[in-house]
């Protein structure tokens, strides 16, 4: 049946560490134990919590106490093999027990196998691309609630134009009469096919699914037979296992881009919640999502780069499920493109909303100048120094440019 | 359309208060404005966020900055009218820009009128019950897991014959061989009407759904034809519209009991996530559950009174939707009867683990010490004078008691 082992942060008196390593291993299994009859500890003990490692990590300059990992190991035995029920598990009643952080959940693989990890991938998003040298280039729309179909339109082709291989949805349009789920996608291909043909750029298209939940496998249905190309999906106002339902419904069969919207609720506090790197990075995965995006280390709306390394980290690194193209999001400007390489490799997808559509040319230039400031970096050539390549210099002036560090 | 206001806590340079509620307003519904010809400007106006207040509240000792709250109103014609859609608009992107907080969200009646809330509420469970002055005692299976129906079921009758009215699966057990779900409700029933014959006394059993969210309803129905009394249910791994939905569905028709499990995550910090009153109070409400446990002020896992109350006021409160009952828990044992019926009045469940099953007499002493308490209480006798009542003293005994306070 297999283990999950839930790493914790918790910050309590030294002295008191073994004893609540101990009361979460068994409070959230068995209940108790060494009061039990042997008869019923020997019926028990494939479902006892074990305390694996506790790890004294540093002190909280506020209140003196200690902080320290508890690493506590709990058995397949005890619940469902889905989210909701080792959620609830190893962090259901624990997330209101004090200054208590879930930084992670280590499945063995026999728990592994029950999740499907993305249905595309990095490489899978390839193929449907063609684009196997480089990062992808993403931008988003922008401005368009209350606005038309032609509106809407219009931008999608001047993004296209520009040379980004995705555009996604802004996060925040819902179902609405003027442009409507099942418009945007039909309409949407149109365009992007029309450009196809005039360009030879293959441009995907990430619709937002929105609605009450368990309407949510019908309109994907829906989206799969117009032809939709990816699915935007802010998974955690809904849940992970509906993430995970979307997945695994052979009849949806499309990519899906999940979106970091709520997930500041659990993430930010440093003595609350839960790590970045287990909540967009790992379980993102394991839910099946095939983009994950994420706060930036560069932009407004920053995160450490420690941090953000570590949900790359999660959703790139070695494993039986498929790996998560990263996408670092907020901020980003064509004159960061080499540290975005340097931190993130090629595999990851390059986004940006007011980088692009802020251009002096436009969102077409903005397009223009994320692809020119990639080639520029895999030549080896500095932004400033690839003259030829006008958009981008324009952008450059606009927003400046950073080398990437040397190491 | 309606609006939604949200209320949201920061903590920023008091001269940066106004451009970041602008900020908000702007961004997170029509992107820009000023820029904006004017034909456009009438175009979107309906779609506009507007800062409605800006409250300086206090100073943060740490920073020196200002802490705040800012009242933002979105139209509704922005967002389709389910709970994740509400979330994406005012917490999504924003959850993660700093230290914010969201407080409250305020719905006009256009808004609420999308939303079911209880379908029993306080009065239709008390009728089920037969139970109107005084509040209801709950008490929880105690260290199941491993364990085989004989002993859920022997269990089960020991709390019942104590007088309880309500009994709660644990929260961790979920579907297993040896106690399956539709076993616990077939079985349960059994011993539950037994003791109704027996004792005249009426128990109802709360069964922990779970499992795979788009298997739930399936699930619940299967539940209701078999005989279930209510529905536990650890709605935040899964997500409100999940519990919407299992409230709206007709061929369900259960009571709901909404577990605050994995909560934390979202409430336990003061400068991020969601206020306790918005998600265990109102949210728990506009989505439809009949019961909303969470911390009580008294015990171990404790929350701060003035927290817990205004759960309970969000909970209670007149409104076009029914009540829920407020269910304060963990660390609850009889002496604190006065002290919850003070605080909470003669509409909420008294709900215990260890202070009904650690009774010197067992899971049925414990039981009648809490009635016997209730009674006192309501016959205006302080609990260590209710001689009559042995369970009840051998309670006090052992725990203790705590007169309520005089206001």
């Amino acid at each position: 049946m297999g283990h999950v082992t839930a790493v914790y942060q918790i910050i309590a008196k030294r002295e008191d560490l073994e004893k609540k390593a101990e009361g979460i291993a068994l409070g959230l299994t068995v209940g108790s134990w060494t009061d039990l009859p042997l008869l019923v500890q020997e019926q028990l003990k494939k479902h006892k919590g074990q305390v694996v490692e506790i790890k004294e990590t540093g002190e909280d300059p506020s209140s003196g106490k200690t902080i320290a990992q508890l690493h506590i190991r709990f058995p397949g035995e005890n619940f469902s093999k889905d989210i909701p029920a080792i959620l609830t598990t190893t962090f259901g009643k624990l997330s209101l027990d004090g200054e208590i952080k879930l930084l992670d959940l280590q499945f063995d693989d026999e728990i592994f196998r029950y999740f499907p990890g993305p249905r595309f991938g990095i490489q899978g998003l390839r193929e449907k691309l063609g684009v196997y040298d480089r990062p992808l280039v993403m931008s988003i729309f922008k401005g368009v609630i209350g606005r038309d179909m032609d509106y809407l339109l219009a931008q999608l082709r001047e993004q296209a134009l520009g040379g980004v291989d995705l555009v996604k949805d802004d996060e925040i349009l819902f179902e609405n009469s003027l442009t409507s789920f099942e418009t945007r996608i039909k309409e949407g291909k149109k365009v992007l096919d029309n450009v196809y043909q005039e360009k030879g750029h293959r441009t995907l298209y990430a619709v937002n699914l929105t609605g009450k939940t368990f309407e949510l496998k019908d309109k994907a249905r829906k989206a799969k037979e117009l032809g939709a190309d990816i699915l935007l999906f802010n998974v955690f106002t809904y849940g992970l296992d509906v993430l995970q339902a979307l997945r695994e419904d052979d009849e949806i069969a499309l990519p899906i881009m999940a979106h970091p919207a709520f997930s500041g609720s659990f993430t930010s506090s440093e003595k609350y919640g839960l790590s970045h790197s287990l909540l967009l990075g790992k379980l993102i995965r394991i839910a099946g999502a095939d983009f994950s995006l994420f706060p930036s280390p560069y932009g407004s709306v920053a995160l450490e780069r420690d941090k953000v390394l570590k949900v790359k980290e999660e959703l790139v690194k070695e494993s039986v499920l498929k790996p998560v193209f990263p996408v670092p999001s907020a901020g980003i400007h064509p004159g960061l493109v080499p540290i975005l390489i340097h931190d993130f490799g090629k595999d990851c997808v390059i986004n940006a909303g007011g980088g692009v559509h802020g251009h002096p040319q436009g969102a077409k230039g903005g397009g223009k100048a994320f692809r020119q400031a990639v080639d520029a970096v895999s030549r080896g050539v500095p932004l400033n120094e690839a003259a030829e390549d006008i958009e981008l210099q324009e952008a450059i002036r606009l927003w400046g440019w950073k080398e990437a560090p040397s190491n």
